[in-house]
């Protein structure tokens, strides 16, 4: 059965780069992937495969259906692009200013539909059903996975996969991680209001940006003395505001930051803690505070046994050469929602360009993957769409 | 002799009155008040006074010649207004938008002129050469005493005096102090460069908020435990940016502040101090920063002979109810630069508005003064001019 | 084979308990082992057993040859105690007033004589070589296993394994983990030398109890900003001493503290990045530091291969009923320099007490363990050596 | 009337040494001076003055009755030593282990004895009341001043004198003052309670001496941006202690330290404002404290009229080439407590030792006076006592 999905999955690879390409001339903002969207619904139409548009916003959710019964498994590719103007020197550059696939999401989507019109067409020979969610803005919080969850595209949902494409490994490696492998992240921001004044005369002011500086200096200790040093944590002041002119004393400052975490627990912690070295601090100076602490996504954390399943179904794919380990990522995926409803694992397909460049980071603007990832993430994703009825 | 220049003052009066909010009505921002410039040199043209205009830029300075010999006294009124838009409800208000002289340098101005014109019209019994010194932009550094300096205008002088009409203390009280009486006012930029990067990935950065932080509050010990207790100096950071997106680390980070200080030994030891405290805050994390230390207006240091001198010439003054020692002001005036070259002395002139609302501070949108003061001051420099001679 | 060894294990199970409170009756302190030392090389020499002592200090090590050709497999038991009073109210309390053994090294080397005995007596049906290492002053850096190593307690050893028992965690629990298990534990000392002076007169002076504060909050920012988030580590200022009359101003405060890391790239990082920050912060206060970084035991850094070879044998110990992976222990261990050696790994072994107690922590003057945990302990072991040949 | 005064005190010189040198090699302590009394009041009764003993502890009064009705106005010399030992290679060295007249006390007694006598003899000739306060305990909070008053030694007083010989400036010198002169010295301890633990664990503590240290750093601000620049303030902490192993946590930290001002609303504000910054701080923590500040001496705050009466006093003696005004000095001075009860003023009596040495501070192993000064200083005081009527 692998072995078909395979030979039909290689047969596949020339469209599947060829869709990666028009979508990355087309790329959209998060919220805003009309067309994209109407790119995919009518892509699984002409299949005749069931499909439903506007899920939890511009989602796509269809379902293909085995001739025998069995788990429902759910496959996801996200499809939004990035605020940033494509650089590079290739025919394929993205024809719209200022607007570039720089994350991949145009690969993630290029591997679903040709792994789902694979699977299409072995469909009397499998069990169970196969739910593909393409899903709308990733790249920028609240996300479209909470919506589409809300919106049904889980029902029914026993188990789900995902990948994302990485062009800082090699082609040929698939990274797990059991447990938590992307962090939550949470934004903050902190008005300190103290009382202005002319800059000769401290006495007759409360200091804004004193009482801000040593605010900034107290939060370092959240995460080098009351956070567990096993547990990873970051707690980042961004952006530090108080223009004045050169006389005066700061009546407020603003600071603005993000906060990183792997479990709820010291999630909520921290943002207590901010509050309380907040409050402490602007006590010491008798000036007041607004605090305002904005949940974003929550960590990406891996299902143990459907993570070792993935590994088990990687060592399948010949094109796999490696299989390793990652280490925890402090980038956010709201894939975290997926696994807070259902079972599965979140892993990273290597795609690092070949060449001498060696590939620029994500978010880049001259990003670019090696699109025979591609094949070895839906030779991956289908292997373990599979197997899990096995 | 100080008989005949009163009344001679107190029937001017009106003029002086007309003239301050005339000036009132048509203020001109510093190093544009041409229009002032005029309306001060055409007054003088009109009485065959001495005058020459373009002094040190727009500075007018006329001359007085006394039949006798005797010593050659300075006296200096400031004309220029401030960036402000006039709220009082009064006729004379401003009719210049957004600027004002919410600072008293109409009247300064209007003293000056009325007292020169009584000054002339005694001379045939007077000794010694009256200099009226109209200087123009003390409110904006790098001011225009010195300048007017070097254009000659203290050629020749023996003592200087000077007056601020000052509006929160009641009209009758004169504020004197040997010594420093008003700050050296300097400005420093500190540019701190650290090394940008993702907010969740402070190990690959170096956190120039923390930094800059961290420098603000080390700043506060050059006050706190390096100089002197007995010695007043100021080190206010006024301005602290560093705006970013909340999910990256600062790249770098700008300060801007102020210094006040009494003494030059301990400006320059200030000035350099902040280098150490920089250098060393920015050793500690791999930093390199820009510091630059502009030097405003040196301090106003009151010469003790000419203090005294002044004093006793106030107790003349009948309208004058209080001579009192004033603290140091920790604001600056350029009038400094004159009494680095001949002795003199500057002192206060109460000038609180009566009524109930008693006065707004300088600088204010509805700052006013009581005008009959500009009569006690007029009395209290001319007083000075003429008894020096005794 | 293992069902045989496993029944001469429960068969020797009084014997286990009983020499365990003779050595819990009569502890001795790390370096000071030598009644100790001199019970375990008599226990072999009694067997007949090949055994040396005064192995790289105090340490013993005894040798069971296989008669078939094989790995030759080492397990190590530590067998020092610590200065504590024994608090426990039970027959076998210390006999010897303020040493105890509060850690279970005394179980340790009860659990590898017993296992030594059972494997001697199977010899001529097992594969390779056994060295059992009993290694004394563990608690108290250098330790005593660098020096064993030194003096050849591993030459011609393949592989080796080690265990802790654990009073917090139930008995029947095997808590293992692959890479860095427990920390480097290295110790710093740190004197700032100001200069003193007056308490009214901080000018005059270098207030080295302000350096030395801001000294102890930018240290905070080496975790919270410099090391990967991802990645444990610990900077801990323990101890900080500037003991003046309230009229003085310190002259020189003292800080001493302890880092905790798990790889040798961060542990040399950090020592740098301290000196970085000392460096800095006396600079800014024109002050002058002594630093010295001492190295205690590195990190124990378990084998992959080694780990998941134990995992499968504890399978295999009927009376282990949890294996889980444990979160990494900052606390140390000289078993680090072992496996910097040779392969192997090094894993806990629940102990917790039964009853309403529940048991207290290591190290506390009630310390006690669940003997019971020895024979799960010398099951775990026992099946590693011998599984290693298969 | 001042010339007979000054020929007796010009007599009465070598009697002057004489005492000075015999009390200088018998010191007593503070708080334990009996001998010194019984010198001082034997001293009066031999002379048929009234005197009165143990006035409020140790003290002794004397009172001179003018033959005409006056003022009643008295004079001040403390007599107390200190705990140093003598370094000096004179004949007249204390004969007192440990114990030295390091102050110049032994001179200003003497000084008062002489000019009592020389008083006393020309009574006939006086108007008003001559009162001598021979104090004890000034070197030792909370001294003997205070006592005395509440004991009576200045009931009917109208004003009062006293001065201090001053080693640092030379000999003919007299330093004035209006207002303060010496600061209020108070003392305060604070013990910060937060919670120990393992050096490796932070997360299950409250380190004390993070929190300790931020506050040191917090505490700056108090003089650096709440006190007017233009008051003299010091907070200086002098001692903090935590001392313990290099891998625990703190538990506990403790600060000592001086607070100096000016004014009494300074001082309260800023006892205040420690216990503000303590608390934010200790919040921020999570951790608690206890806060105690002791009051010592009030500042020295001379009255204006009897100042501005003393510098023409000093006029008339013609020893006297320069009369300054001092800055104000950080240390404190029971004479405070006289001052808040009747007014008078404090002076310096310029008291340098002539030869190369230039003589050593005050508190000095080998502190020594010009004994010139007490003939200036007995002159100086005695015209004032005898123009107070005229």
């Amino acid at each position: 059965m692998l072995d078909m999905l395979f030979t039909k999955l290689e047969a596949s690879y020339e469209d599947m780069v060829s869709i990666r390409r028009y979508l990355h001339q087309h790329p959209e903002l998060s919220f805003q992937e009309y067309e994209t969207a109407k790119y995919i619904q009518s892509f699984y139409e002409k299949l005749n495969i069931e499909v439903r548009g506007s899920v939890g916003g511009n989602g796509v959710v269809a379902r293909v259906y085995g001739s025998k019964p069995g788990k429902t498994v759910a496959l996801r590719a996200d499809f939004d692009a990035l605020p940033i103007q494509d650089e590079k020197d290739v025919p394929y550059k993205s024809l719209v200013p200022g607007v570039m696939h720089a994350c991949g999401h145009d690969g993630h989507t290029a591997t679903l539909l040709l792994l789902a019109k694979a699977l299409n067409e072995l469909k009397d020979q499998l069990k169970g059903t196969y739910v593909f969610i393409h899903q709308h803005a990733e790249e920028y919080a609240p996300g479209g996975a909470a919506a589409m969850i809300k919106d049904g595209c889980l029902d029914g949902v026993d188990v789900i996969f995902g990948t994302h494409l990485w062009a800082s490994e090699p082609t040929g490696t698939i990274q797990y991680r059991t447990g938590p492998i992307m962090a939550a992240a949470d934004r903050f921001e902190i008005e300190i209001q103290g009382k202005g004044g002319h800059g000769a005369e401290p006495h007759k002011t409360k200091d804004a940006i004193v009482t801000a500086s040593q605010l900034v200096a107290n939060l370092q200790q959240i995460v080098s003395r009351r956070v567990n040093p096993v547990e990873a944590a970051v707690v980042t002041v961004a952006s530090f505001t108080a223009q004045n002119a050169f006389n005066v004393i700061a009546d407020k400052a603003k600071l603005v930051g993000t906060v990183r975490t792997f479990n709820e627990e010291i999630r909520t912690f921290i943002e207590e803690e901010i509050d309380r070295v907040i409050h402490g601090t602007c006590y010491s100076s008798d000036s007041t505070y607004i605090y305002d602490f904005v949940r974003g996504y929550p960590a990406v954390v891996n299902h143990e046994k459907e993570t070792e399943f993935l590994i088990g179904c990687a060592k399948h794919v010949a094109e796999v050469k490696t299989i390793t380990e990652t280490k925890m990522h402090m980038g956010g995926e709201d894939f975290a929602f997926y696994l807070q409803n259902v079972p599965g694992t979140f892993f990273f397909t290597g795609a690092k360009p070949l060449g001498n460049a060696g590939g620029y980071p994500h978010h880049h603007p001259k990003f670019d993957i090696d699109e025979k990832a591609m094949l070895i993430a839906a030779k991956t994703l289908g292997t373990a769409a599979i197997k899990i009825h096995s």
